[in-house]
């Protein structure tokens, strides 16, 4: 079937009175749907207002607390820990990283981690958040476990993504935010939606053996972190999801490891909890605290540029992170958001659950 | 030819006498030799002794300032940007990370950006200087452009390596040291010398073609990001190694991309130099700014115990990051550390060059 595009702000609106449907304030309603469109904006499908209907069923199982009071826990001047309470991490990550801006302006550097929240949203946007205070902005999360580290059969890490943004002068910031596996979990959903087999080196079996069906993660089987493969560097694309776990979790007293409670409601939560909720870990550094901010976005400018103009391989460009995902933005604000059938059914039960306007 | 070994002190004593030989003081002489050797004894031998006669060459073209006035150009409570005075960076990155961890221990992080320092031998020493303050540390370099962004023919990026290390109760610590491309420049050297071919997936030539061939990397082909190529995530790796490069070189006022100084003196220096020398960027973050010490390293031999005997493919080990380098030094230290022949010989002639003891 064929998508149907909608209008960002039909979406938006939508988001909003879903959330406040669950309880939300109006004030974070605004805030986690922005941070949900602003996936469906970038292009980043699998974490936009598809999930909307996830976040619905962890409310109704009683793992998301739409009331939470979001407190800081523990601080110095350049850190703080923060308990989400069980919050939407589309709520909690925001709050979180504007603490971490405000400890920048004071002491150069602000540095957050978060226990007891849930999924944020993509990466990119908390970390985004700090351009417009000329900050350098980082963020990232743990998530439900579906990797197996480096010769392991088990799934012990998330997809653990990280985020960077950096701003330039006149040239758009640059803006890494990746999954620290071969491909992120978005990918193998579109490919089982169409009945095909992943490339190689994206995925194992339940014994650790290489495989080309997506079938196989319901199956024991696990994605693989970047690298694929020891001979490729799949120990380096370990460290990477290690590095976020710990960060995330075990320095801010969330759960890690095989203990991350799943996004998806029907999946039950892990026994024995190591901690609370998910985690995160956020961080800004103001530009001037290095650097004049003109003599550093002067040179951001030139570095992007000479990257953007270098020798491509033939037929091909080189691209600067966070390229395509602005380019996606301008043209979906213009033209709007593609939704795929099941995702537009799935807004209109909610629609039809809430007694809400329907989208069609 | 057989490998010789040699015990850690006699070629630690042997590279002091080096250092000292080409006017270091003999406090920084030391602490060169001991970040040195640290590489040796880790089993990363590519950054270690043999490397000695690389330093002298750079000194001898005037590229490495023995006696350098390392200092702190710019700051705020939780940050700093170093000029390391053309110094080595086996000298100025600890200079920074102390730096680092005094900061954290005033504000609860410290962030240390480091412009006009040479290579600083491998990440991980830098990062494990913050363990015996109950800290987590951090250490990158960028380095000689080596690498090919994804889709890129040019080389604009180093191996530019990540390491971090964080401090656990009654587990070894958990130290990730990798470079952001498939394979370390050291394994190339390795495969040249024994005459072998490389996997696919760590190499393309002049013309962004795939080959095994370890010569390309001398007629204008280039490493591969971590990942290999785009659709195993290559992309992630170029990521990785950029913000590597801006880190190091952008924020502290280095030199970047195709402008970082080659190691090698027989290289030029790139025309219309960017910036000072080569970047560092180390970070120390207190633990206790974040949870109290002790829960923390609970819960962190929990996560290495829960990992490091996590179920294994057939005949294969899940590994802790740190691990095998831990195994290395402890059996180094005992029986030594072996040189190649080619090693020796020019170990050798810088003895016989400043008239000192021979090694054998």
């Amino acid at each position: 079937m064929e998508k149907q595009t909608f209008d960002f702000a039909q979406l938006y609106e939508f988001a909003v009175s879903v959330f406040q449907s669950i309880d939300f304030k109006e004030e974070d309603a605004r805030l986690a749907a922005e941070v949900l469109l602003a996936a469906d904006l970038r292009g980043i499908d699998s974490h936009g207002i598809a999930r909307l209907s996830g976040y619905v069923r962890l409310w109704e199982v009683g793992r998301l607390n739409p009331r939470p009071n979001i407190r800081v826990v523990h601080e110095t001047p350049s850190t703080a820990t923060i308990d989400g309470d069980a919050g939407v991490g589309l709520v909690v990550a925001p709050y979180a990283m504007r603490i971490a801006i405000e400890k920048a302006k004071q002491v150069g550097s602000g540095w957050v981690a978060v226990k007891n929240s849930n999924h944020f949203g993509i990466a990119g946007y908390h970390a985004m958040m700090a351009l417009a205070h000329d900050m350098i902005g980082m963020a990232m999360t743990n998530a439900s476990p579906i990797v197996a580290p480096t010769f392991s059969i088990e799934r012990l890490l998330g997809t653990n993504p990280i985020a960077l943004a950096v701003p330039a002068g006149e040239e758009p910031p640059f803006v890494a935010d990746f999954a620290t596996t071969t491909a992120a979990n978005g990918k193998f959903e579109i490919l089982e939606r169409e009945g095909r087999q992943a490339p190689s080196g994206w995925l194992q079996d339940a014994e650790g053996k290489p495989t080309t069906d997506p079938q196989t993660r319901k199956q024991g089987g696990a994605l693989l972190p970047l690298g694929s493969d020891y001979e490729h560097g799949s120990h380096k694309g370990y460290c990477l999801g290690a590095m976020v776990d710990i960060l995330t979790a075990v320095l801010s007293g969330a759960n890690y490891g095989p203990w991350v409670p799943p996004f998806v409601s029907y999946l039950p939560l892990p026994q024995n909890p190591v901690g609370e909720g998910i985690g995160h870990f956020m961080g800004a550094m103001r530009i001037d605290a290095f650097r004049p901010v003109e003599d550093f976005k002067k040179h951001m400018d030139h570095w992007i540029r000479r990257f953007r103009s270098s020798k491509a391989i033939d037929g091909k460009q080189v691209l600067i992170p966070g390229d395509p995902e602005r380019e996606n933005e301008a043209q979906r604000r213009r033209t709007g958001i593609p939704l795929m059938p099941q995702v537009i059914e799935d807004l209109e039960q909610l629609a039809e659950r809430f007694a809400l306007q329907s989208l069609l």
